[in-house]
């Protein structure tokens, strides 16, 4: 697949280069590509991802193979999944003739979720973003953005009545090995909110989930302190960086925190 | 400023077209330029506002010049105000040589506000876009788009305690003469709210619009009509379209309301 | 799968309204969610589409049924087409007791593009919107975003060498019959293009492309009138809207050009 | 301004917590102000910045005082400068009673340039970023993207005539001291590219860059290491990190480089 056209065409990129710069990153940007993931619902499944991938360039040579990064992609039979990135990346970097690389892939991720009294099932989105390092060791973390509602403690507490309340962005990126799914990971955090968040509610549903986040207040300080405290305790996750953004309803501003043990 | 360079370059642009088509709108489209606004508080303020400049081409014409919406933007002492629109729009319509125009600028705007107990003062931004057209008339409105906070009736209803509440944006676009200042369109759309935002509160101001927002619980649909009740009884105010969407405090997706009276 | 619940809550949208102000639209926004779409060339194809969903609430009605709308999407083996938005649509005014509906639903689309000298395949990405209204008619529009390359005739000629080229943005948005497919659209505004964009390209194809859009150099004007003239030719098309956004290469601006025949 | 009002409202988030976690972050993000910026050209400036502000939390704290960071921002006569921004983060450190901070500020900045041969002049647009850390010690970078011309040697060196250009945004962040100006900083920038971009240029103009461009051909490798070499050379910069991103136009992907010395 790549073998060299005999195009009698100059290879400029190929030619020496002298101003003795490494170059960290070379590749490209920002390809949508569809492609299949392995879900551990659904099997393989068809996502469209956001690809950016790189290698590391040495000093003298001038460029990198631009169009081969896109033949990666065209191989027939392809499953991407958290637990083969190791070998997708070990071939990025032969058909590169590199000796780093770092791939970032980027797609939204659905669960099936029952309403939490009547049951009715819905899906619900997260953007999840895988990241490869590769050179003389191979590391993966997977990040996911998960949104949920939180609740004000303080307006809770210093209010005659009601409380206010939003939605929340949790971006949690972590260390994993083959043993977590992707589902185990978000299922873990929406644990951690005021309240979870669902595609469809019915009214039972809708009273519920107000009467759950009331009884759970947190400021943005406690669901990365929480969240913190669940990842750690997981025997799957290494490190991590836990964030939150709540997009405040009486701001037009967010309150956000971050914690950082990657 | 628009006398041709005698350059002996041909001016490929002024060449006939045979194709019969005229184009509706031509010329440039996201341009920042930083400008001066006239603001009630504050008189003539430097804003960065987003440009869109069009005029109609016809058919007989291959093409416009472009350069010259920039030459309009560079004139010095220039002060843009909702009242002086009309003057630009003729001077538009004389240097590319046109007889319609199209014309939208968006801008950050800012009012200062008093926190509702403590009295302190902060900012609250606001996005507004003035579009003009031009042709045997001159038509403007003013696009406000305007953050509040919106709390559940429904919720409120079903619940022992606790309502889901979250941030919503509003946008009305309204057809205005210049008796009507940028300042009381917000406001006008800010107390229909089931609590207007904040930058800066303070303890006291928290239990404030917590309550408040309690006591005044909106659908999107009850937002749309009060704003929509609101503009119909303004003498400044004409034709109007409005719409809110709140970002669902309980879900991942938004509810949207719309009344076009535009 | 519409039954009520019969929980004793009250339904609070259900109460009258006294207003006296219909709502043009009010539903969902923003909702992501996976869904099967006929594709030509694969069959049916997963594709994770961005939703609104609206209906038309008259005066004496408080609010709508924001979860029907979900429910509308959780129906097990709906495969969407072009060619059957009318059938779904009648199910949402159905299911929402509603007279007048509105729907539209993006998604990234792909093409497999062979390269115009070497042959080799990749994947072109378009974002096609789907946009459907129904009352007591039913009209359908077909959005698709179509990236290609522009090249200044201006430049070209007045330069000793070389010419300013670009990536530009093609929207058009037509009137489909269903015997025009995705495919077709994109192909017929391609290759008005001073060049169509691939994925993948070896050094011949790039030699190819690079001398191609030199030799056919197009304003933006030039590429919405040849498109247009184009589009009105075909026909499976009625009404259509062709914008043209060029991301000048010498300017941190765009040049924008539309035709109107909506 | 910040003396506690004696309400009588439980301050929640003075109470101690017992997770035993530092949190590394926490502020409020994205939050849109009007400020002053001292410009080299203009003097005392009004920009809108988009801010984030935060501090570090020890672990035996519940909550950080979020107001505080907006009335930072409300003191009167303050201008914002890369050489006060050091005064600038002590006092957040005081008022937030914390002992590690971090703030970004985002604006929009601009050149006056003169066409290079005309010479009439027209804005250039750049966003610029400060970012500041504090803690035993001060440390400040500045981030700025810089948008170029690329044209592509390949395409220039393997086609009979033309070769395929694009806007490229290039991004550096810098360790700088006072001595170096935005202005210089952007020029350094631009000086590299296969050419700069103006807001107006005119036909002579137009011919200029389109030579020129098509006399400095450079891949994207090429101007990371030569705005690299750039960096290096200048006294008054530190550590640096080089981005570019070609918006390439025979693709619908980026191409992309980066060198990091920071």
């Amino acid at each position: 697949m790549n073998l060299p056209l005999n195009t009698g065409l100059e290879d400029v990129q190929n030619t020496p280069d002298k101003r003795q710069l490494d170059i960290d990153q070379v590749g490209i940007k920002s390809l949508r590509y569809p492609i299949f993931f392995q879900s551990d619902e659904l099997g393989p499944t068809r996502v469209v991802a956001d690809f950016s991938m790189y290698v590391r360039l040495p000093h003298h040579v001038k460029g990198t193979h631009m169009s081969r990064f896109i033949e990666l992609l065209e191989r027939p039979e392809q499953v991407f999944a958290v637990g083969n990135m190791n070998t997708f990346m070990r071939d990025m970097l032969d058909l590169l003739e590199a000796e780093n690389g770092h791939v970032e892939m980027r797609f939204p991720f659905f669960l099936s979720k029952a309403a939490p009294v009547s049951g009715v099932t819905s899906m619900m989105d997260y953007d999840v973003t895988l990241k490869a390092d590769i050179g003389k060791q191979f590391a993966l973390t997977v990040k996911a953005e998960i949104p949920v509602t939180s609740l004000c403690p303080c307006s809770k507490k210093i209010s005659e009545y009601g409380a206010h309340n939003q939605r929340s962005l949790v971006t949690v990126e972590v260390e994993v090995d083959d043993s977590l799914t992707l589902d185990q990971l978000i299922r873990m955090v929406e644990e951690q909110a005021s309240s979870q968040l669902f595609g469809l509610l019915k009214r039972p549903d809708e009273k519920f989930v107000t009467e759950y986040a009331y009884d759970n207040p947190k400021f943005v300080e406690d669901l990365v302190r929480d969240i913190a405290g669940t990842l750690d305790k997981a025997p799957a996750i290494g490190g991590f960086r836990v964030e939150c953004e709540n997009f405040e309803s009486i701001h037009n501003h967010s309150a956000y925190a971050m914690i950082d043990r990657l």
